[in-house]
């Protein structure tokens, strides 16, 4: 007889704060956080993770954990897995390793997620600017869908995806990472335009020994001090994967991560039920603890056969994968569009960022003619399977983005009807949760709006 | 007994040259280019439209008509298209536009297309800085499918599509949309960084009397020399829709556009067999001739009622629609990501534009390694029903980008295999037709790709 | 240049008779039909037909075509065309000969179609004993979609397909099916008892020369007799494919046919619009005129290597088929079940038959409730795109059929809801063309119905 | 703050054997079965189940266990479960209960599964009279993909279903199973031809003391020996739902089930990872214990509302469901036909039955050409997600049944190639675990399939 069933390498307990947990988490990329668990090719393994905020942002009907939250400790991950192979001989630098989602879900009687979107002094979201204040809505999951109480009307199936999987950098990547983010939050402002559209956030995440989680490195060692001080954030996607929140990497899905240290130093966590592309809140995904099962093979110099490097150095790459078979189906989409031309009216050169905040915005209005707030949209848009595409990419001045949401997720039919007045079912209440905005940056009004 | 079948409205002759055709094109947006016939909602009529260039890219195995492409010519246009409701009340500034595209294709008889990427300095692509050459490809239409002697081993059905659908903007759009659109050809190498990315293509296209066809307006006249002066080229995609060059736009789809001059007057053109997500080599969908079956709707007080301005104006709005129900189905995907870092290894802020930039580079660079030429990936991702992705917009500093490529359009399977090294079949020759590069500015080489 | 676009090889034209065509058509199976045209493989070629009435049943609002409708006629098909290879080989006895539709349609100017079933005595249909009555819709089509004046408040994309394509049987083949349908015919009563519940229709249709049409063979000859009293008829797919009335053999499908005759003398015919699994109304499909484009393989001593015979003969084969792409999508079904026992309470024994049957009469009594008549349902389960299976065949002694209809074709929502009296919107009239039942045949009375 | 996350109302270990787990099972329906728990409308709650044996198949790799199966145990279901609404009155006879399944799947630790034929004398399968013999196969579940030792080369998305749902009868209903079908039983053989076809096998289940299990009713007494002689075996579907075998019943369906007993009294079981449709093999999805999660609703006076009786009595109606949004996607199918003439080459009357077997032997042939043996095929066939479908059922007096096979599930391409011989990879060994038949029934030989 074969074995079966998932063998369960890191264990979690819901009810414990990150520290208590079992094998210790970490949440920051550096070469030097040594495995807590070893696994082979071929077998089949689950991990289990904490929610991205490690339980700090609470099912409560408050917004204050999210109004002061700690973007310091963001993401609390699982790992790092060393992975063998069937003899024995760990993955190496240059390898490819392949991870086949085989199945994820929340971690059985937690069952519940969050969205939000932070205080635009604390981190913001894609439309700080015109939504500054921090927002909160809490999802229940009844298998497969998910609602929220604070917004009401709509139930959709997840597409759960673990927003952070990625292998450990080596030093030299890590340095590579550190250097031309410095370089971003230094000169940002001064020579890159879209910021000035996108105005309100941290231009990068630089490393901080403040709220720093390093697993296995004992705190308050000198080692532990140096590897703080060096090891990358994990708030941005890079070359070794981590935070690429690509909505459809869910079940029957498989990954291809470049190896750069000995055991590939695989690490995961910062499960999202579901997220809508972009995931524009920022704390957009309907966030959750959960559970990946994983089975793991060794591509022996994938990398150099499959990956080609694009930029200075030969590790200047990026994951490939593959879709699993069991995404939710939708049948009908109903597509918002936006160009390159600011709400101000300024016309920028075939900037797909602009031109899908403008889509967004325009899905966000819409859809509040049907009785829903800006906010409940915005975090609905956030967070649910719809899809942003850049149609169009080469026509200057205008990139063309889209946003398509499928209809059936709302208990009313959303589509444009001939006949108006339309009677839009009014379902504004209760709204999500929210608090006021006490900073003191511009916000953009859209005057034309009540015109 | 009811009437039944589509009525023709606008006849096309392939035999013949734009100007020679039954009813005058055009391929400028303005106000006062007079409708060339009218339609009743709820009835299915029938536009027959030119290939984008009129002809004037051929058939022929050579690459001399993209080399010396005249770009002043596109998009030669069928219409304007007169909406009436039926008691004869044309559609009104406010209302909106919904057209619901019953059926299109090929015209009978010119079963076949192109995709081309233009000279570096005479359009280029989105791609231009890696591919100054002009390069084109001929591609066959058998029913539903398309497969091309410059690209062997790939042969995939076709979502197709108008690239160009829209309606006449009013003088105030007209003005707006020229004064915006100058600012950034005039200023925009100082002040938009994005530029320097993308670097290589006019950073607009305004107005030029040259080559401009005004449909009924009488050539070598005063007016006519005015409105050539002021119609915008049709180039990018703008609030009256325009080259939205949405794939997606097939059979079965309905599109709500704006009305800003009492009869809306329609226009579209640039059929396209099918096209990639960006269509990232500019001339890069399969272009065609080809006929659209369409019945119209007016909603009376639509644009109030369901379109929210974004910008200065009431006018800045953008259409909505509704996908059709008969899109290819594909159910295995191979992805391709890229974060907003660029060639040089330099860090971009957020920038959706430069992680396309790379997912596609990325794609290239991979399928090259199953024996086809850049250039031939290089066209094919631009033609191909393969979907690109906004997957992160939030996560300072990286956006990250997909691009999912079907599998099933190719005849070789091209999934990274566990064991290499792997037999990729050798399908170069041959290649797409292809001439050099003469201009001076500068290449983007990637060095590591030889490492 | 390649040559491009379909050759025309068999035109029709829809205001002629079947007999004034250019190129004779035939309603009979028969080695001896010689062939009306040559294609060779690769390419690709059109193929016009008639609908299967050849234009006798029309697009009047009456319904005496129908309840005086001439069965001796169906099909007319066009054919048979005989194929060879790139050197001008013909296909052999023992090859597989592989048809793809690249396109099909309806003819340009006769956008249009019918959905009937026929008076009891007359052929009938599925449920003869519950609606013995003659009845009939008028279909007409937007591009992808039909509607009919006779069934208000549907509309669909079609799943267009020929009912009929097959190739020329041997003698030896064709003596096979006479046998055994001439044995069902003269003591199917005795000995079938699913005849007594599906009891009031021909038990076969055996060769007549009544109504008979041989293509080139020339009427009145010795020869014409004789073949015309040896010429299957039509009606039933058989071991050359024949009428296998297959909703999903559509745009993209390829279908490999046994060849029995040199040259394998494909012949096809009655183009449906759309058809539900079943064509339970018998003249169920929309049926119409139309056209294919095909591109035929040839694979040499195919039915050996691929085809297993199932019976006492190496005739005893059946075509396999590969389904396309392009199939509408529907992601929401509403299905219905039956099981194995009659209107009469009677069980049966793992009956299939049976078990649809009731699967349909129940789907049709609960759409009734929306404010449809079930005559209009009847039509309708039979030309939508609805799937009929077979779930449980295994469970003695009942099998468990299911009937699954996409509930996106209905303008209102026809799923059970949890607040009744649900308010169906009543769209009774107009009615399905209808007339009366003269016959003497008992009729299904469903007495509990009305409890 | 809500209560979220499933209410486990029936445990299952399945470390017990049915009788030791803490709720008692039940194996028969009667209206006198008490129910075990209570649930309410609108919560989420977990029942577990386990497989239809309650564990006497094993995981061993024997085939006796299938040899010698006792029939009379089948299958052991969990509940009743009587329904309340939100104000705590019962379901009531005349109401519609609707079942959602949120979510299901293997019970954690137990994740495998098995697929097997019965002998011929021992309970049989479609094709028994072509494979007499007992035979099985072990899957083991990697997340939601399964694979099996003994048919090697195959790997699947489950689209995983409870093969049992279904409400209690009442007396009336029951009394009219037992009658319908011990007429069957006792008059079968004379009066229904299609027992000649499918001939092997029990004509029908009959109430037996022998094996049976009924839940709280204490056992030894004379009330069980009553029940036990009346009460249905749950071989069958029924008007109750109860072994429908819909293998599209999966992940967020909803089944509106007929209440005939105040409470409706649900139970539920013999879980399957996947089947084929028709799940020819008997025991021939892949079996399982399991759990569900589901919400329930009540319509009152639904029955009347939605459903109509098809028969003597108001009873004599069936359920109807909703497909969920998760199916697996495949987009490339083979496809095989049947039509209902025998393998003796007997014609049929539109007996969808035979055309079905007939389509499934094609396959079954067909695939034994890649590799397998027909054993391992028709193992395959009635567990994976095969499609099975009645294509036409009017066109006298051929039915033409379709199998429908997605391609991807092989890991070689097993469509037909244009060029033979085509390269099988031979994965026949190990073959399926098998024994011999020594019964003395007649065995269906395909002669023609070795000439």
């Amino acid at each position: 007889m074969a074995q079966h069933g998932p063998r369960l390498v890191i264990p979690i307990d819901v009810k414990k704060k990150p520290h208590e947990q079992a094998l210790p988490l970490h949440n920051r990329w550096h070469p030097e956080i040594p495995p807590v668990v070893e696994v082979r090719t071929g077998e089949v393994f689950r991990v289990e993770m904490v929610d991205f905020s490690g339980g700090r942002i609470t099912r409560n009907y408050t917004i204050d954990d999210i109004k002061h939250a700690d973007p310091s400790i963001v993401h609390y991950l699982s790992g790092p897995i060393r992975v063998l192979d069937t003899d024995g001989v760990p993955a190496k630098p240059g390898d490819l390793l392949a991870v086949e989602i085989c199945n994820l879900g929340p971690l059985p009687g937690d069952e519940w997620g969050f969205t939000a979107s932070f205080d635009r002094e604390n981190g913001g979201g894609f439309l700080t600017d015109h939504f500054p204040c921090a927002t909160k809505a809490i999802w229940y999951f009844e298998g497969i869908y998910a609602y929220s109480p604070q917004i009401p009307g709509v139930r959709f199936p997840g597409l759960t995806h673990p927003g952070i999987i990625g292998t450990a950098p080596c030093k030299e990547l890590l340095n590579i990472w550190n250097d031309r983010e410095r370089e971003v939050e230094e000169n940002g402002l001064q020579t890159l335009k879209l910021c000035e559209v996108l105005h309100s956030r941290p231009l990068a995440n630089l490393p901080s020994t403040k709220g720093c989680v390093l697993g296995k490195i004992q705190g308050g060692t000198p080692e532990w001090e140096r590897i703080a001080r060096e090891a990358a954030r994990t708030i941005p996607g890079r070359e070794n994967g981590g935070n690429c929140d690509i909505k459809n990497l869910s079940r029957g899905s498989k990954i291809y991560l470049p190896v750069f240290m000995e055991g590939a130093n695989l690490s995961t966590g910062d499960m999202h039920f579901s997220q809508g592309d972009g995931e524009v809140a920022f704390c957009g995904a309907i966030e959750m603890s959960g559970f990946l099962e994983l089975k793991c093979e060794i591509i022996r110099g994938g990398m150099k056969e499959y990956l080609t490097p694009m930029g200075p150095t030969r590790l200047h790459v990026n994951p490939i994968f593959e879709i699993g078979p069991v995404e939710p189906r939708f049948s009908e989409w109903l597509v918002f569009e936006g160009i390159s031309v600011d709400e101000s009216g300024r016309q920028h050169y075939l900037d797909a960022s602009v031109a899908y905040k403008r889509a967004v915005l325009n899905a966000i209005d819409y859809l509040s003619k049907f009785g829903y707030s800006k906010e409940q949209m915005y975090l609905l848009l956030s967070c649910c399977p719809c899809e942003g595409r850049i149609s169009g990419i080469v026509d200057s001045p205008n990139a063309v983005a889209t946003l398509a949401i499928p209809t059936s997720i709302f208990d009313q039919d959303i589509r444009p009807k001939n006949k108006i007045p339309v009677g839009p079912r009014l379902v504004r209440k209760p709204d999500v949760l929210k608090c006021t905005y006490d900073g003191n940056l511009p916000i953009t009004k859209n005057l034309s709006a009540t015109m």
